[in-house]
């Protein structure tokens, strides 16, 4: 009983993509060296500042959000210099294995998955490494469903330390809060596919004043992932190399979406979204991963059910009936599940998805009230709204 | 008298995009770990196995065109290697200047712009160079117009060394034949934005087994360009890092328009194609820059006038009566101009442009004679339909 493609995409980027970003991409191609494309490079460019809460301008690369991470690295830490990366997760081992990966000095701070880093702790790794030239963070870690603290945890940064601060916001940028400046934050890279409502494709990074100094100096070899080549082409409209155009008319549209909406609702949307989740995954008598201080707005986490229920069989039933949730990475496999709740999502989809999940629980033998999440949901929901 | 977005994009990629792909492409967001999507790459990478002449399954990156040359230098040439460059326009300089930012050692061989290279010639400096490591070469230059007999080209290299032969074919495959295999050629990397009618987004790269062996080997730093990482993800149906889903999907569809065709008549067609511009552009007394044995079926460079017009003047009339056409490069800035013909292009296409070519001259003041070109391109396409 269903329609093949009436799917629901609850997974954690990419996300849905609305009709109107639809239909901007769809416009005829263009000159990529056109004034027309200009125009539009510059424009997303100066509108992406808000969201990142920067006066610099967002740099655009034609890549996914891993190019954005191997650029952070490879712009900002040289060749026999060392380097911090807190790891929360997935995402934050990715950081770790690029700086790996380029042979530079790699200071693991491992943080147990599922728990955000805890200021206090990082302030004492800092002091152990003084040497470190940056310190990479993930501000939302997508495989746990963590927000860390960045603000915080940059001003930890700052104060100990004359390291760079670096943070990958690629699954929660334009749903959560970001004042990059004010944080003393120094590279922030994002990509399209998550709170942005794009496909996949598009990258961004936005560097501080201190950083380029930095970087504008760093020997270390790289080409397409060249920053200062997309600094200088920007300051003309431009890109160094054929951006992805389609994209970028997406791009522009999802920015009229955002302002439409008010980036300050949109923050709000996506906090409710999050309590509205919570509230309907322990009112079904499940454990949520993350504690209530350290959960994203934008991503929630589901342990197993210790033998009650197993994760990829629940997720099979809700993919029969048409809601695509993510399952675990790493040694989570199997072990959990997560929802995503960013970009194009509204209140309607988490009662969608809970109750898809209370009947998948109960077509797997786990025994559950039918209709509690929702209730809880829209408890929620009529409390903020 | 005129419709903002009826415009002729007659530049050398991006090319316009069919509407049955843009209509593949708003296809709804899917999962990139999910099974469609794991098909969806699989087909992809199978059905471009033609398209490149090879065995090999091409791998799928998401960036754009300079990102998969970068991928062929810093995958097959390792750090106090040689490699030899062959550089007839931007495309080769560009491969040169990757080659030189990772500080390997390389030796250009220059062929004056406009000429493309010769195998005599190739063979005296492969000699000079026993070194080299892998030999690139650019089969379509963009920047000139001018198509590298790169069969002949890569037995040269073969009968006499060892070195890897490597094809930037960025602005040529899917219009020209390629025989990747027969003609030993190593690693042959494409965009998506050319012949491949789709948006700028996608690069695509395909190895020979003896190409592995090196890559495999090769210490040199990379990570969203490791292509180890994309051939063991391939195998598995995936890929390293989220992909571009919705060009993904536009893919698909640009393969079933050239199969529909069939790619031999795809090729005869852009044959046919560069035939009538070539045609048309001699009635209207320019100057080609290519001779007709270099010449490629994808993009014509015309020199400007030596006094009697000047191109940049004449592509703002051009652009006024909806036609864009590209300028020069580097050098060849406002020397030349230079007419895409490939991908969702046909004779009518032609017709179209050099008229509006024909209008553009006699507005700027050049003495012609209206209709000439076009007549003379009709006579061609009455010979060969």
């Amino acid at each position: 009983m269903s329609f093949a493609e009436k799917f629901h995409l609850r997974i954690p980027g990419p996300t849905p993509i609305p009709p109107r970003i639809q239909q901007a991409m769809a416009h005829p191609m263009i000159g990529h060296r056109s004034g027309e494309a200009s125009r539009l490079i510059t424009e997303c460019s100066e509108r992406l500042k808000k969201i990142f809460g920067t006066e610099q301008h967002p740099l655009l690369l034609s890549s996914s959000g891993t190019s954005a991470l191997e650029a952070a690295v490879v712009n900002t830490v040289a060749p026999g210099e060392e380097a911090i990366v807190v790891v929360t997760g997935a995402f934050g081992d990715r950081f770790a294995k690029i700086v790996e990966k380029y042979g530079y000095i790699c200071h693991r701070l491992d943080i147990p998955w599922g728990q955000a880093c805890d200021p206090e702790l990082l302030k004492s790794f800092i002091e152990e490494h003084p040497h470190a030239r940056a310190v990479f963070f993930t501000y939302c870690e997508t495989s746990t469903g963590v927000l860390n603290p960045i603000g915080e945890l940059s001003r930890v940064v700052r104060e100990h330390s004359d390291a760079l601060v670096i943070v990958d916001a690629v699954s929660c940028l334009g749903a959560v809060p970001s004042r990059m400046d004010e944080w003393g934050i120094d590279l922030m890279v994002t990509g399209s596919q998550k709170a942005l409502m794009l496909p996949p494709g598009l990258a961004f990074a936005a560097v501080s004043e201190r950083a380029w100094t930095t970087i504008e100096k760093n020997p270390g070899p790289r080409f397409y992932l060249d920053l200062p080549a997309y600094r200088k082409n920007l300051e003309k409209g431009t890109t160094p190399f054929t951006p992805a155009v389609s994209l970028l008319f997406g791009l522009k549209e999802a920015l009229n979406m955002l302002d439409e909406e008010g980036l300050e609702n949109v923050i709000k949307r996506h906090e409710l979204l999050k309590e509205m989740t919570r509230a309907g995954i322990r009112a079904l008598g499940l454990e949520l991963m993350a504690r209530d201080q350290d959960a994203s707005p934008t991503v929630t986490s589901i342990h197993g059910g210790a033998g009650k229920w197993e994760s990829e069989e629940l997720r099979k039933a809700l993919r029969q009936l048409q809601v695509v949730v993510a399952g675990g990475q790493q040694h989570l496999k199997g072990k959990i599940f997560r929802i995503g709740h960013m970009g194009y999502c509204d209140a309607l989809d988490i009662f969608t998805t809970l109750s898809a999940l209370e009947l998948a629980l109960h077509q797997t033998g786990v025994p559950v009230e039918l209709g509690a999440g929702v209730k809880a949901a829209q408890e929620v929901y009529l409390t903020h709204v």
